[in-house]
């Protein structure tokens, strides 16, 4: 990973976001994908965009979108392209979407970039060096009790029976009333800013997660999946990020809890 | 109402806006209050400042404000004001909270508006009137089956087992993949946009919903209660905002399946 890199990936955002901007709040075509997500013209432009100038300028890269699948490189790289992650709130005109790229080495993740195209907000982490918003420096905060974390996640429905439940039980053991619900990547760039302490999700793809580790790496806080592991490619979606490391035991054994007696059937 | 009320109410959200934006993602302190929601310095400082151009400018009308409870009028005419509705976001630092100011006539909501400061995104809605964001009409869309409404929601944790129930027998009858959590006061104005097609939300106070009212009715909307019932003074606080008014049997029908055998106990 080289300045160059950095470089570019700032390039394929701003591609990214001159090509979702004209969608945002307009009428567009949507189609249900296998899995239902609603899939829009934005997405489609924004990750063709990304493609043509990877094509270009990275061509020994692989990539790998979630709109237009994988192309297979030879350089050990692969560039992974979310164009719209959010479509729920981008479909709803909210602007706490976002485009996510990352760039793995060997499979882990050493470049990150957040960027919300209608703020213009830009998070961007690499190994090594400091995360940046918008061109500043940006810290987590620390949190010295689990019970004062403000946790964050997208939607109660992402969860099954087993993961609501034991998502549950860690959210009942932070600050409850200041949980924040929607946000996607969003939650995540806040959690590196120092606004959020804690997010936790399950089901993500590696185009959801790879650009979030060297934001949240590079801020001072950490990600790993639910048995406390780092993330790589071939990590099975289910994320934490923790502002403050020092809590990670004390989220992991929240996690652990068995509430007896309590099944779910929905 | 009249033109000038219109007016005051731009300066109203001019004013709050100016008290807010200095606070938003900076440290500030913050309190719990009995019901454990936050509090902060921008909370207050916007709605001190609202009342202050409330009372040199409208002397005779009562105000309702979130921080600072009731003062009585003798116009018949009440002010009722939140300073920042989706204190939530607010604190996490995302841009879809919003300060809400009312204005009601014998109990009624005949004025709405919703500001956001951060984006500088303003809807209002009069009595007779098209609603409008940032000075041009809006409208809400149309929805020609349930199954295809985009539902959005505050907070699961908002709902009690019985409205939780209720809440969830409808949710399984809309366009489930896309519906949209967390948002508050934002949901409403996008609702209006056409961007959102139900929100249905309980535990609402005055100053949660007055404002929404005229903003909905003004796009070609419907707000009621759940029971189907108009929105006023004496509401409480069961709040549905649909975009097409076709739909309302269809929810209310929803909302009354009882779902034999599924007792919830959390």
């Amino acid at each position: 990973m080289t300045p160059a890199d950095l470089a570019l990936a700032q390039r394929l955002a701003d591609a990214a976001g001159e090509a979702i901007r004209p969608f945002y709040r307009a009428a567009f075509d949507s189609e249900a994908k296998a899995d239902a997500s609603p899939v829009t013209e934005a997405d489609r432009a924004a990750e063709a965009a990304m493609r043509r100038l990877l094509d270009a300028e990275a061509p020994r890269d692989g990539i790998h979108g979630e709109e237009y699948g994988v192309k297979e490189g030879n350089s050990g790289r692969t560039w992974v392209l979310d164009p719209i992650d959010g479509t729920v709130s981008f479909m709803a005109g909210r602007p706490i979407f976002g485009t996510l790229i990352a760039l793995l080495e060997d499979g882990w993740p050493v470049l990150g970039l957040i960027d919300q195209p209608i703020g213009r907000e830009r998070w961007i982490g690499a190994a090594g060096k400091e995360t940046t918003f918008n061109g500043a420096p940006v810290h987590v905060r620390t949190c010295p009790e689990l019970s004062q974390a403000v946790l964050a996640s997208t939607s109660p429905n992402h969860f099954t029976d087993e993961t609501g439940h034991r998502f549950m039980s860690l959210a009942a053991k932070t600050a409850h009333s200041r949980m924040v619900w929607g946000g996607d990547c969003y939650n995540y760039g806040l959690l590196a800013s120092g606004q959020i302490d804690l997010v936790v999700e399950s089901g993500l793809k590696l185009h959801d997660f790879a650009a979030l580790v060297p934001i949240v790496d590079g801020a001072g806080g950490l990600m790993c999946d639910w048995a406390g592991d780092p993330l790589h490619a071939a990590s099975d979606g289910e994320v934490i990020a923790l502002g403050d490391p020092a809590r990670l035991e004390d989220v992991l054994e929240a996690m652990e809890s068995i509430v007896p007696g309590h099944e779910h059937d929905h």
